[in-house]
């Protein structure tokens, strides 16, 4: 039997595995779901001191925060299986996990609704930047001169608000990354980065051209999708990449069949992407060595793609691979790796969609490269809570409605995301991320030694941590059993597992974790 | 010198022409800004009686809405150009318009910095479905029950909230078209027609498999973007379509240069969409003739690509091409074009990202073909607050994790269209959208016969009507002076204008709108 789309199972934690008995469904929630409505209070909550952390780490604690896990039921428990039920009469649910009680969230808590509250460092696929239910923007939301900016969605690339370019300069403009002052907004990833790849094509076609003035035939033959209006020109990409799901995005995807399979794409260059030891520090020359063998392979696909009349009108890689696996790879490659675009005339897109916001202990992951001059194009989404891509001036664009569509991104994400900057910054929460980060990452070292045949791997920058499971079965199984004490961990790559806490994960966060996750692997041992 | 693009600014009113000379600053609204305060209030409003309306009219306007334009400065005023100044700096603003004061817009009037406010027939490109500001959605806003869905996005394909599937029931459940029973969510247009064609390939290959396992050779040549891994797939779409600009989209849109030159795309065919002779009632005998003529091409097309190794697996059309010039086609023809696929066994996607949502007469626009089975797949967004796509049973994914991505919509989104649709229902906005649709259409008859050298081939279905313009530069120039008048309109295809006012538009605002309109045309007559 063909079981190739089975690990993927493990990124949605087996909700396939139905509890046919009933779990025990305990006492309702003494937490009141009406969260909101307590706004003016300070949030601090007298629940009893978990056994999993000591007293002087409760007391440290956010004040917006949940003490530790409580679990009243397997998961999914049996409210989120009747939910499921009902939500598979209208569309495939393969993938949900169980549902979730967001009013009763906070912080790094998740809670679902059977009651269940768990640590979460998941986070929504990366994707909650500061908690749940994060008081300041509750704060915003109850501010009546916000409401028209949900209410009014306006199409942003021809009618924006008038508050719309202070807006993008305290919130995006404020982090654009090193050598760029531009910044395009997007509804999500995939948007983001297939309108990145429209920038590099552009401005590669008006490179070739000499001038920006196409051709009669460059018009004729573009309506009907044939070159040269519609060129044979190709974006490089790495095995292992992940940059979203719709078609051109998809050609440059390379991390799981269940993604690929039975989608026409691109004949496309794909690099090898560096498969390095770790510790990194005691592997240098090897990992220099894999380094130099990937970048070599991508100078001859530059070269073959030329030969081939596909040019390569840009190289695109996420600074760590996440969806592939967690794989990192050292500044020196990202910096030679740069100098290649150069070189041969290609534009370098940094796909930041999951590594941007802050998790790596540096806003930008590429930030570690050291560069004034990282990339041609940054793009986000996620921790940002919309999408877009920080552009050199060069890759702009030369005339309007070339890169267009009806909504631009929304307003309303951009409200919260200046917000969620400003605590960024007030918390100091970039350097919170870095000493969790070592927290946490030490803690995965010392799991490694004491579980040998289980663990392997362990890596990571600030909270962005991954670590290797002997197999993908050991994996999920371990998944489902720390979920179900209260630990929400995601998958990536074959057998790894990711770590993808919020910027307010805290040393007494990672002790818990650790502990809860060392009782799981001693089970497994 | 080259203006393939130039056609373009229409679409954005020209905003090129920034006035040298500042326009006269009146006096600041006096309409408050904090129109959020007034919450409590009725919303009526006391301003002077309208030149244009009759007391009458005046008398029975809508108690949310303004009683007519009120302008005191041309378009762009300062204010807006001094914004655009500052936005340029960031971002590319060659399509910005004008910039808005949403706190103060409300139904079908939108108000821009400079205090000029606009009777809106163009509503943010189609997307704005009950005018802004709509009390009810105000109310939305005020309960505290929903703050948790603004503040906390999650990823709803494994995550969802526990009133998720009540939510979707009562909102997109409530409206699906005849023979669908199941919708996936999604965040935009395109993303929604990106995976419905991804839903219609995995369909296709499958049935080509007879079964749903993948062979070794599907397994290993899918990750490297060959084929029969990445099968050599098409879907078939009309010249003069759009469908999106991310690059599966892009490859099924025919109507601008402007949005696919420079960037790749895929050899798929292109049929011939109907070009009609209107009014449709006047050229039935021409108009079928051209219509078989269209269908003739479809099959010849679908027979040829099958053979050139590229099998339809789907035909994408909307139901009036709307971005691509207002085209219309008959009943009869979707019926037969549905024929067609089915026949062949290619998919049938109906494309209702602009046609959706009840600006024809009916909640969709496929209605008017009177089919109890009218199509595989119907995708929407826009005036439904974000995107996705109905599908029949067959058509749903066999496996998770196939049709993903981390957001998969916006559950915020969601609770304005439940919210929507109350007042689509409650105030009858379908019968009213019939109603002033007519008056409308009427009134554009009336108009051609009266400018016969300005104006030809006025047609429409509902409100979502248009008119063509003698040429490009005429329609451009009547747009702007029907916008320094108090009138937002769009331009579309070659020469014509769109009308696409929201569902609150009445016949007083059609009586409005035409007096302007007809004081323009003299003008230029």
């Amino acid at each position: 039997m063909n079981v190739w789309w089975l690990s993927e199972a493990s990124h949605s934690g087996l909700t396939h595995v139905l509890l046919s008995a009933a779990a025990l469904v305990m006492a309702t929630s003494l937490i009141s779901r009406q969260l909101t409505l307590s706004l003016q209070n300070n949030f601090r909550l007298s629940a009893a001191g978990s056994r999993y952390i000591s007293k002087a780490a409760a007391k440290a604690q956010l004040d917006y925060d949940y003490d530790g896990p409580l679990m009243k039921t397997t998961v999914p428990g049996p409210r989120s299986q009747e939910l499921m039920k009902q939500l598979g009469e209208v569309q495939n649910v393969g993938a949900v996990n169980f549902f979730c009680n967001y009013d009763d969230s906070r912080g790094n808590y998740l809670v679902d609704v059977d009651g269940n509250r768990m640590l979460d460092l998941y986070t929504q696929i990366s994707s909650i930047p500061i908690g749940y239910n994060h008081p300041a923007l509750l704060k915003l939301m109850a501010n009546p001169n916000n409401l028209s900016t949900f209410v009014n969605r306006p199409a942003l690339g021809i009618l924006p608000p008038e508050n719309f370019p202070d807006k993008i300069t305290e919130s995006l403009i404020s982090v654009a990354p090193s050598g760029m002052t531009r910044v395009q907004t997007m509804a999500c990833g995939s948007c983001s980065n297939e309108n990145a790849f429209k920038s590099m094509f552009i401005w590669y076609r008006n490179k070739e051209r000499g001038h920006n003035s196409p051709s009669e035939e460059d018009l004729s033959t573009c309506m009907i999708n044939q070159a040269p209006g519609c060129p044979d020109l190709s974006i490089l990409s790495f095995m292992g990449g992940f940059h979203g799901r719709t078609m051109g995005c998809l050609a440059t995807t390379h991390s799981k069949i269940i993604h690929k399979l039975d989608v026409p794409s691109f004949d496309w260059p794909i690099a090898p992407f560096p498969r390095l030891q770790y510790p990194l520090e005691e592997f240098t020359r090897e990992n220099a060595q894999e380094e130099a063998r990937c970048l070599e392979e991508v100078e001859d696909l530059i070269v073959k793609w030329r030969q081939k009349g596909r040019p390569v009108a840009g190289i695109v890689i996420e600074p760590i691979q996440a969806e592939g696996g967690d794989n990192h790879a050292s500044p020196d490659f990202f910096r030679k790796l740069r100098g290649i675009a150069r070189k041969h005339g290609c534009a370098f897109h940094a796909d930041e969609v999951q590594t941007g916001g802050g998790s790596t202990g540096k806003f930008w992951a590429h930030e570690h490269w050291g560069m004034e001059d990282p990339a041609d194009i940054v793009s986000f989404s996620k921790k940002l809570l919309s999408g877009g891509y920080f552009y050199r001036d060069e890759l702009q664009a030369d005339k309007p409605y070339r890169i267009f569509n009806t909504w631009m991104g929304d307003p309303s994400k951009n409200l919260f995301l200046a917000e969620v900057l400003n605590v960024i910054r007030r918390e100091n929460l970039l350097e919170e991320v870095a000493r969790s980060g070592k927290a946490l990452l030490d803690g995965l070292y010392d799991l490694q030694a004491q579980f040998p045949g289980l663990l392997s791997r362990a890596r990571g920058q600030g909270t962005f941590c991954a670590v290797d499971v002997c197999d993908a079965a050991t994996r999920d199984r371990i998944l489902l059993q720390t979920r179900d004490k209260g630990v929400i961990l995601g998958g990536c790559g074959e057998s790894s597992i990711r770590f993808r806490p919020a910027l307010i994960f805290r040393d007494y966060h990672v002790h818990l974790f650790l502990n809860i996750f060392s009782d799981v692997l001693a089970h497994n041992k």
